[in-house]
């Protein structure tokens, strides 16, 4: 609720939302916008009014902020610029105030209500400008007022934080349409009472924090109060902060606190129906960073990367088919691995691990050897070698060659859409670019290839793709008992990667790689793969020739200060690789290349 | 730190360790031990002298306590008392006093620390029994004192809570040893400050939280003002509490907010040694509740328990071998399903899904049918009947056969002894009985009957057990990114099943069926297997007679109660599921029954 004038702080407020106030590094309202995102909230939609302009410059930063104006903020209440927004609510939402500061856990609390209403309340502020409130025999929101002799028991003070349903949402407008005569500056507050005493299914609890810390600021004496109260947030919220490790391994990526505890979330059995919507909800999201709008399916598994790609390899060939692996990295060589397991068709074209591939060598192996499916890694994070798969599967679409893609550590960093790239099948996983937790492997299918999959023979059972997908279309379930807490990670890395675009996380990878570039030519260090075949992704850098030099060495160097790399994996060339994926920024880069350098200076 | 006398609390204190004074609910040092143990503390080790006895009886309701008895307590300090517990310390360790209360998050703060030795300072107490901190330059610990004018710059005052690793330790001991003759009566503060300015590798961090919730009791002024922030406290730990849902679907089971948080940890790359420790402490832990020591490895798989089932009928049975697989219900079922895929000469062995074998006849069928290979369910998940698997498997390594056994739902409830057992092969899952979270999946494996697969084909890659074994043993690697906080979690529920002991949860789980058994009878509902088959974890109730029955209402019923229930799964008759594994109490099951009663008589 932003549609407000702030007229008690004026000089403030002349030409600036009340929101805009900043507290700390932050405005209020984009501190709560952040704080309503690391919670889970997908979308947030803020009912404008005074000054709108500077709420739609904040939701070109945050893509998932969605405004409704209330043109008449001037003439209504709080409950008028509500009613603007009804339009967008599409389904049970929180209701905040934009002039507050407050405790994110007091987000969790109501989130892990069991009331589907629920109000939050707290012990005295002393804050001049109360909102006292009374409760009925079961605590449910009866009464409120600013003069606290109209009020009996006090069951706290309104913080103006709700958790309400939509349809409690529908039967406010309704109450504020009946009395809008009466009461053009209705605030949302009064509509609340009404309906929670209305009836059963709109009751709306009061859920009472006596220490909770929070403050509205309405006038100068707030301001000041907030002042004061915002270090203890910081502080209460500061206790939750996990200890940062950057991880430039080449995954699992280091993740945002907010992904951390999307893990923790109440117990549900996976095959309940609302279950079923957070998975529907994840397959839909990730389907359309890979395609366009009801090209692709997303298929999702319980098992890392490499079970993405055993599924595609054992499900994604019939038996009269004829697979060419591609194979310059260790994950090349592992399709091949399994195809040999399952006694495949299959031929590989064997390229070095970090010079670009013989494109046109390739394409006349494939048309000579009459293949029909065409197996490569994206991006090879063996060495970080960038495969030219667009113009390959471009190719093979040609041909009517069926393309299936490692993209474990291309996906949502490398733009990739399967049509206009004519990719068949795609394997990733939540714990690379995606930035959630290990454990959730998925397979992008394109429609059609995926419909041909019906008659191929099963050659395993847990990662068979055609059973796992078409389980999931009939029951809304996975096949088997899916890692429940790592879907919600991965639910809440959707959420952050949608905010962040994947446009800008290439951006930001990249930028973190050119710290590393400039930090290694710098050092004078060699890489492996020449720069015009390198993904910006990970980067495998040829070891320094001094005899000092060991690994293990500058690894526990760079682990004392919060960073984990990893050694190299190609047996023809010594090296040691560093990731820049994950939730990691520019200037950690240059932390770890000052690191380096120490490291690289205490060898001579 | 246990041993004091509490000479200002005398009268409380005269026949009591002070720590057990309590506040709230519990004892205070009782608190502390379950903060300590929620908080993933392995091991609590506890200094006692003044009235060890009720130390001793703390110890037998706590199996992870080791008691150190300071002999001299009445003549040392609590560094005396310290030292003797060193031949228990094994690595990094918290030190707090015995009577201490303080919010939960201090904990883990401290273990979040970057810095290896680190001292918990707050704000401003007003106790009147302040420890004054004063820091150096770089924020360690310098110099401590309840006279504030010894004191430079204020960095806080002491908690008495402290992450020490052993090294430091070990100075601190010998730095008492050296002055035991000056000061016999040494606090370990004393020593912390000598050993903190000794050197760089045992500097003490002072890490402080202004506003931190704690109280140190040592007289009764202390006591009333712990009586005072005891709701702080609380409250403040309420904030991060997780709506409790009670699952009475077949699994995943309901787990503790302890073992939900244990996913929350600074980010790691699985292949980091420290990481190594975790796995192969769990694989240790879990082998330790399957059969002798030294006598079973555990294999850990990223997965579903089907995942492991198929890891066992895949990769334990040569092409030379046969198969026979009892079909009593949906997991005998699928067993068949996956030798099937696999095309491996087996046949079935076909039996009701509601009543007991007939074990004679399947002996028969074991010998006149030369079968080398035996598979089984333990507890058929589907109906709740409990398979005779110790007798089965006896028989069978009489003939020589080899047995493999699904023990999803029976495994860390049911005492299995593997050696005793005679079973050679044992799936299990990380959300069943064992109270994880889902994601992992383990296979148990007899050594000797390991060490056989070395030769048998390879069937599939992700899912292969030689592989997955002998990589671990080679590198304390998976060979594929294992879900990391899947595995955290299952750490944290290993702590807690050893705290309660397979014994007791398995009582447990009996008394929340006999609190169904009691309500089904009164009901006149029938159960579909016979008492004595039962498994007392899964029971299956056919479903009433009346035509008003209707498996979605009572669903949605007991969802809004809190509970969540689960369909049956037999064909051939209409049941409903209630099982009573996982975090859940008699008390809760009595309460389900309730609202299972409000329902029968709805029907009326």
């Amino acid at each position: 609720m932003a549609g407000g004038l702030g007229t008690r702080l004026k000089d403030k407020t002349v030409t600036m939302p009340k929101g805009f106030i900043g507290i700390g590094d932050l405005p209020m309202v984009e501190w709560s916008v952040q704080k309503l995102f690391a919670a889970g909230i997908e979308e947030v939609i803020i009912g404008t009014g005074h000054c709108d302009e500077w709420y739609q410059r904040l939701a070109e930063q945050y893509p998932c902020i969605t405004l409704f104006k209330n043109e008449h903020y001037a003439e209504t209440g709080s409950m008028g610029t509500l009613a603007c927004c009804v339009p967008g609510v599409k389904g049970d939402f929180l209701l905040l105030e934009s002039d507050l500061i407050y405790d994110a856990a007091g987000l969790s609390v109501l989130i892990n209500e069991p009331h589907p209403n629920v109000l939050l309340a707290s012990g005295p502020t002393q804050s001049g400008d109360e909102v006292y409130l009374e409760a009925d025999t079961a605590g449910n929101f009866k009464k409120h007022s600013k003069n606290r002799a109209l009020i009996g028991d006090l069951a706290g003070e309104l913080v103006g934080i709700t958790r309400l349903t939509r349809d409690t949402l529908d039967k406010m407008a309704a109450y504020m349409k009946a009395h809008l005569a009466d009461e053009p500056k209705m605030e949302y507050e009064t509509a609340m009472a009404a309906v929670s005493q209305s009836g059963d299914a709109n009751r709306i609890f009061i859920r009472k924090l006596e220490y909770y810390l929070w403050r509205e600021v309405d006038d100068e004496n707030h301001l000041a109060m907030a002042k004061l109260i915002y270090p203890r947030i910081k502080e209460a919220e500061s206790l939750r902060a996990i200890r940062r490790e950057v991880l430039l391994n080449p995954g699992p990526a280091t993740t945002s606190d907010s992904v951390k505890y999307a893990q923790v979330c109440p117990d549900i059995c996976p095959r309940e129906s609302e279950f079923g919507d957070v998975m529907e909800w994840i397959g839909r999201e990730l389907s359309l960073m890979a395609g366009k709008p009801g090209h692709v399916e997303t298929v999702l598994f319980g098992g890392s990367g490499t079970a993405a790609d055993e599924v595609m390899i054992s499900s994604c060939i019939p038996d009269s088919g004829k697979l060419l692996i591609v194979d310059n990295g260790a994950y090349g060589a592992r399709f091949a691995k399994i195809a040999g397991v399952y006694e495949l068709n299959f031929e590989v074209f064997k390229s070095s691990g970090f010079l670009p591939l013989d494109i046109e060598a390739l394409k006349a192996k494939l048309i000579n050897g009459k293949f029909t499916h065409f197996a490569m890694v994206y991006h090879e994070t063996t060495t970080g070698l960038l495969n030219p798969v667009p113009e390959l599967c471009h190719f093979c679409h040609e041909h009517n060659i069926t393309t299936i893609i490692d993209a474990v550590s291309a996906f949502a960093a490398i733009p990739i859409d399967m049509d206009t790239d004519h990719i068949d099948f795609m394997a990733s996983t939540s714990n690379k670019n995606i930035q959630g937790m290990a454990g959730v492997a998925f397979v992008f299918c394109r429609k059609e290839a995926l419909e041909k999959l019906k008659d191929y023979p099963m050659r395993n059972y847990y990662l068979n793709l055609w059973d796992q997908y078409q389980y999931f279309q009939k029951t809304r379930q996975t096949r088997f008992t899916p890692p429940v807490q790592t879907l919600y990670a991965l639910r809440q890395a959707i959420i952050e990667i949608k905010l962040e675009t994947i446009e800008k996380r290439y951006a930001r990878y990249s930028a973190c790689w050119e710290e590393l570039l400039a930090g290694v030519k710098k050092m004078g260090l060699k890489m492996l793969v020449p720069p015009e075949a390198q993904s910006k992704l990970i980067t495998a850098i040829i070891d320094p020739p001094s005899p000092a030099y060991n690994f293990e060495a500058l690894h526990d160097l760079a682990r004392t200060h919060g960073f984990t790399i990893y050694p190299g994996k190609l047996s023809d060339a010594n090296t040691f690789r560093i990731a820049d994926i994950g939730d990691i920024r520019p200037e950690e880069m240059a932390r770890f290349v000052k690191v380096l350098e120490n490291y690289m200076g205490s060898l001579k």
